[in-house]
């Protein structure tokens, strides 16, 4: 099965490598990163270079779509060539999936419409735009659709595991969470901002402005 | 503050993402992607490229130093520029750190004799013969060595936040752990082989021998 995980300018890298490394254990996926052009992308404050080894056209087909999410999903929201592949390719696959403001780009494709979906917590408002049902959860799945949005972030890694239950079996999806270790000590409750202070949130304000 | 992450050939990607991810919100810190040339380099199963955008000889005093894992973090356990230069810059650094089998380059830097360390699960025997102290920790922090080792893969992320508390402050690192939305929920209890049964086990041997 070809998984296929496009990459655009400013996007955060986390949100498409989490679920490659998960997903890159299982010898029945082969994941390939597309993108406008083969080139280099960099991602969203620009220190990082990720390489798109095949274009949009030459991905026709993908068995499973993992869009990821960042910065750069919000020049996509009006139409891209990314938008019409998602909406091109998705009536073929097994599975549509998106991290963080990946599901916007869903939202763009005219995927979401009517269906609960989740996002990054800061972008629960132009979900909604899209005609989601915004759900506070970290992985939302649509077996019927064919569609599974990520929260934020980090949280590729839990849809990518839950992924591979449904394409393979639970017994692929436990050997990639033990492949990459994934039995998480976070250091805080501080996972959404449901569960931090104001000078929390003051800080990252103050952090957005000062890397924008 | 400079923050280099060195990339080699057959390296993990997410050993090296996770902390990038959480790190990169911080404006305190600058990162940078080195390598042994200026130069795209593969991950282990070749699916993924990442750009190495300046040489170890172009950072000689990083005040952070993340090294990631890999299968290909075995080709410089008898030594490599990879190796001489983390041993050139650790006496400068405010924290030399690792994620996964990186803890090998450490030691084989000489980094930690006589330390208590941690690794990948599979690599707990390799790390003991580099004469650290392999202990069954998510993160191991030495303070007074300023080097900081994290278990496999994903721990990476668990590392990064405490490293941010360490560097800045604790408001800051829980800033950047809402930013990543690290909020864990693994579906299964699978993240260590102490926690899986011997059919997870068998196959990931299988996984692991097909993409051999």
């Amino acid at each position: 099965m070809q998984v296929a995980i496009p990459l655009f300018p400013r996007l955060t890298a986390l949100d498409a490598i989490g679920p490659y490394d998960a997903l890159q254990h299982v010898p029945e996926l082969e994941v390939v990163f597309v993108g406008a052009e083969r080139d280099e992308v960099r991602t969203e404050n620009g220190m990082l270079g990720l390489t798109a080894d095949a274009t949009f056209a030459e991905v026709p087909d993908p068995a499973v779509v993992v869009v990821p999410g960042g910065i750069g999903s919000r020049d996509h929201l009006g139409g891209s060539p990314l938008v019409d592949w998602v909406r091109a390719v998705h009536p073929g696959t097994r599975a549509t999936t998106s991290v963080c403001t990946g599901s916007l780009i869903l939202g763009a494709a005219g995927l979401l419409t009517g269906l609960p979906a989740t996002t990054h917590w800061g972008a629960v408002d132009v979900l909604a735009r899209f005609g989601a049902q915004p759900v506070r959860q970290r992985v939302v799945e649509l077996p019927e659709q064919r569609i599974i949005t990520a929260a934020g972030v980090s949280s590729g890694i839990d849809m990518a595991i839950r992924l591979v239950a449904r394409l393979v079996d639970e017994v692929a999806a436990q050997a990639a969470q033990v492949s990459v270790e994934y039995d998480p000590e976070p250091p805080y409750e501080a996972g959404h901002p449901d569960q931090v202070g104001e000078g929390v949130m003051a800080r990252l304000a103050e952090y957005r402005a000062a890397r924008s």
